[in-house]
């Protein structure tokens, strides 16, 4: 499982404060945790709130970088603050996120062309978000096809079919399980895919718990990856449970000790 | 999911020592607590020790009925002891279990229409356990087979695909949540199916956690019951939250809250 730290997020109220401060020392402390915890890669979003997504971003990408060397997860909407965002990564990064829709689909393969990075694609488009399996599956067999035509390695792929959260979606839950067996059909080599973990349990009770509930049975529909919390240390280590149970890690009587020490050794 | 409580046995020390001492109220305080735990239904075995499984079983039977009132799990190999339990029962019972043998078969479903038991039905024969899919689902195809072809409704049996201990088949565990998904495919209505969950982590350390990882996994691909430990708070939460993710129990704010009146309403 290719875990995304997801707490470098401006949406946090301490993150916020740390951006607007200019405290690294928070923001590298932030990071370093997560990748102890077993972050493979680091998501960095500046908020809803930035006054000056360009500036945060490249301070918050910069100062990250001085901590720790994993890839980052450029998480903005803005097409110029991922653009200079990717120029200064020192390891090949993430977009997070492109939608199917052609235009933006087309100019972000291109960014990952020119810098290296992998590509998060959203099966949504224009329309929105479709509402049932069929309806993400056509979306990621077109997002497929284009990268196929642009040259763009697949395993240069995210697919993420976008979780709901539960408390307004719950009857589409199973479907969304389903639809990531089916995602990873749709080619070959299959195409990774991730989910935002936090999403199902938005304004819910228990967030950590429908949290990992969820994740044990998306780790056996064959997910890839998420962007989740590293330092909910239920959480992980369910997700190790779940890897051993899936014979992705090898089974040990201190199965979640060696996992971690695998993880800290690349 | 019907929740079939695992801690009458003689395999526990404790319940060991209640039984040989005739102690009723330490057993019956272990089918009161399992029962407001969530428990539908009590497994009763009286273990591999019992100097008089007959005596030791029916005295059991008699014991936990003055207690609670649920279908009870009648967990011998002894035939004899089987058909003794089942005639003291005050409501229909559960015959744990029958292997997918001919005689066997034909005797345990005979038992089933003379008591209105339900039956679990082990995906194995003399050859042993089958140790992959197609193994599981031809025996399983059997049963079924011989099920319809006595009249015995199909709703009154259990599937068991056998699970087993993740330090001796981690690589069978991935391919027995596929063989869940496929029994319920068997047949219309489709089968139930059940696991024996404490099976995959005997030997194991963490077990409650590999339990509740696989548990959730199950619910995912269909599961419909399990013999497990009620009183293991963690894992009743996580498969409370499991119904809920998968739409089989309405999502609310206190949805363990809820899911917990709605079992002691019943």
């Amino acid at each position: 499982m290719f875990i995304v730290g997801e707490l470098i997020n401006g949406m946090y109220k301490k993150v916020r404060r740390a951006v607007a401060e200019r405290d690294k020392t928070f923001i590298q402390s932030l990071a370093h945790l997560q990748v102890e915890a077993g972050a493979d890669a680091l998501d960095v979003n500046v908020g809803p709130l930035s006054a000056d997504p360009m500036q945060d971003m490249t301070w918050l990408v910069d100062r990250i970088q001085e901590a720790v060397v994993v890839p980052l997860s450029i998480d903005t909407t803005r097409a110029d603050v991922m653009e200079a965002a990717l120029k200064r990564l020192k390891v090949p990064g993430i977009i997070n996120s492109t939608s199917a829709d052609a235009d933006r689909l087309d100019a972000y393969i291109a960014m990952a062309q020119a810098s290296g990075a992998s590509l998060i694609a959203l099966t949504m488009d224009k329309k929105g978000v479709p509402q049932n399996r069929e309806g993400r599956l056509e979306l990621a067999a077109f997002i497929l096809e284009t990268v196929h035509k642009s040259g763009l390695p697949a395993d240069r792929v995210f697919l993420d079919p976008i979780l709901l959260p539960i408390n307004v979606a719950q009857n589409q839950l199973f479907d969304i399980l389903e639809t990531v067996k089916d995602l990873k059909l749709l080619s070959t080599p299959a195409p990774r895919v991730i989910v935002g973990l936090s999403n199902i349990s938005q304004g819910a009770k228990n967030r950590p718990l429908i949290n990992r509930t969820f994740l044990a049975m998306a780790q056996s529909y064959g997910l890839d990856s998420a962007i989740l919390d590293p330092l909910d240390e239920k959480l992980m280590d369910s997700l190790i449970a779940g890897e051993v149970v899936l014979n992705r890690s090898i089974y040990c009587d201190d199965f979640i000790a060696a996992y971690k020490k695998g993880k800290t050794r690349r």
